[in-house]
């Protein structure tokens, strides 16, 4: 986008935080930036369409939250300290208005968690964002899908089913209930939880497809199966005041967007992992195990939702 | 993308090339990558839309070679040493030719510099590609865009106007002459050129708005002022048997899209800029000069582009 018709990239500019390793921010060519010594990068690419991941009256500050939340998810599900990112923003037009209530979201959450954007562009086009988020892990120490092993045990922090609700309730022309439309617009990145499980989780992925897609993205990466229960699932309250129980088990089963974590862990490890909780505040719920084999068996829904009996 | 509806990055995963340094490709929530010690890492996104940055009928290969090239054209402008990308492709529908053409232009580059291909995502909507690229520089040897000095010397590599006048012929519904249209297709990035003026070059940017839009940015970010001849511009053959010489100088001037690289370099440096030119076969042109105050005046156009007799 020529510099002549508007300048969007210097109202991002100049509300951009520092980071002591980053020589060189937006501005140039590129950014210039020193990794510590000793660390892998891990780095995650996502984009985020209008009417495709987020409803197109969904609000500029929310778009710009779970656009860079849905990155730092990916960094949080490998165990990684969040660093760096770049931002490409497509406007149908230049709109500064939706470029400052962007920011807001976005750098809210970026300053939660100390990333610093250090370059993209801006280009004319549907409505699209698309991230690029950098962060460190000490090397051999981050948390793969490929760990999984028989006898370990599955948990998954937070509440499910919440975002889904929400997006079921807009589907169907409904009153979002305040506490899903939250999970749905705002979802937090388990960061710190990603963190505290390095040298305790043997697999972990962040839930952005569902429970049972993602746990399958486990199991076939550790060529193992997973058996679980319904019904340990965990709820909130508002998902279980807003839809009768099956319906609840389907969202909480299947239903994408909520981005908690799936990790699995050695039975061993129980304790420290219910000691992780208590210390993050964050609930973490045992909902199955590892077993041999493939595939993800979840008991309770079989006559709920067929296609997921042995989802693999 | 879900998975169950079809697997495009299945397609793209068993096609791309392995480094040592990639301790974890595609296929977790990130890459893990190692970078090695002492380097500052440049990184760039770049994004281009359909019917924005490339005409909607352009072939696959075309635009896949075409969205690497720019952000491989943003390393080499810095003097980076091209390592990592990552991949964002939206698409309005699954379309497996699609996705294997496109392969077929962005390995073929990625191979000429040894990219790998580490991760990102696709997604739908319509037509557009996002990329984020990695190279290596030794800190504080990048070419940076604020290291011109009064005095220096303003040099540009290859020809210019060339992917400006195969759209301006496109745009006119008049045959695009071939070797116009490969520029503007398939441009090639001057990553060896970028790794050789380190040391030499004392500013560097390269050429994707036009030569006097990105020479102002040099000059922005240095303080200084430029003075060049439309005369002295360097132009195909192609484009001088496709345009009158008014309308060629205003092409080689304003155009965008060829990616050459404009550089200054202290006037004893010029035996060596000349030397590299013929080492690296490749047309290496003084256009003018370095003075004080700002903008850059290029003698020769006030009668043709007014907009651009002081351009700042």
């Amino acid at each position: 986008m020529s510099e002549g018709e508007f300048d969007l990239i210097a109202r991002i500019r100049r509300r951009i935080a520092a980071r002591d390793d980053v020589a060189l921010g937006i501005g140039d060519d590129c950014a210039l930036l020193a990794p510590p010594p000793g660390i892998q990068l891990a780095v995650t690419m996502d984009t985020l369409n209008a009417g495709v991941h987020f409803p197109p009256e969904t609000a500029p500050a929310d778009i710009g939250w779970k656009a860079l939340a849905v990155n730092l998810s990916d960094l949080a599900a490998m165990g990684a300290q969040p660093a760096w990112c770049t931002l490409s923003l497509t406007l149908p037009h230049a709109d500064a208005a939706f470029v400052d209530g962007f920011c807001d979201g976005f750098l809210a959450l970026a300053a939660q968690h100390d990333v610093a954007l250090v370059g993209g562009d801006t280009t004319r086009g549907p409505l699209s964002v698309s991230i690029a988020a950098h962060g460190f892990v000490p090397a051999g120490a981050a948390l793969r899908r490929d760990g999984a092993r028989v006898g370990d045990e599955v948990w998954v922090s937070g509440t499910l089913g919440d975002a889904a609700g929400a997006l079921a309730q807009w589907q169907a022309g409904t009153a979002i209930a305040p506490p899903l439309r939250a999970r749905l617009d705002r979802p937090t990145p388990r960061v710190a939880l990603g963190l505290a499980l390095r040298g305790i989780a043997s697999a972990c992925i962040d839930i952005s497809d569902g429970l049972l897609a993602d746990l399958a993205h486990i199991c076939r990466a550790s060529g193992v199966g997973a058996e679980l229960e319904a019904d340990t699932l965990p709820a909130s309250d508002a998902l279980r005041g807003a839809f009768a129980a099956d319906a609840r088990r389907v969202l909480q089963a299947t239903g994408g967007d909520d981005y908690e974590l799936c990790f699995t862990a050695a039975a061993a490890q129980r304790e420290a992992v219910q000691a992780l909780g208590a210390r993050l505040e964050l609930p973490l719920t045992r909902i199955g195990r590892i077993v041999a084999g493939s595939g993800v068996h979840c008991a309770g829904l079989d006559d709920l939702a067929p296609g997921y009996q042995h989802f693999a």
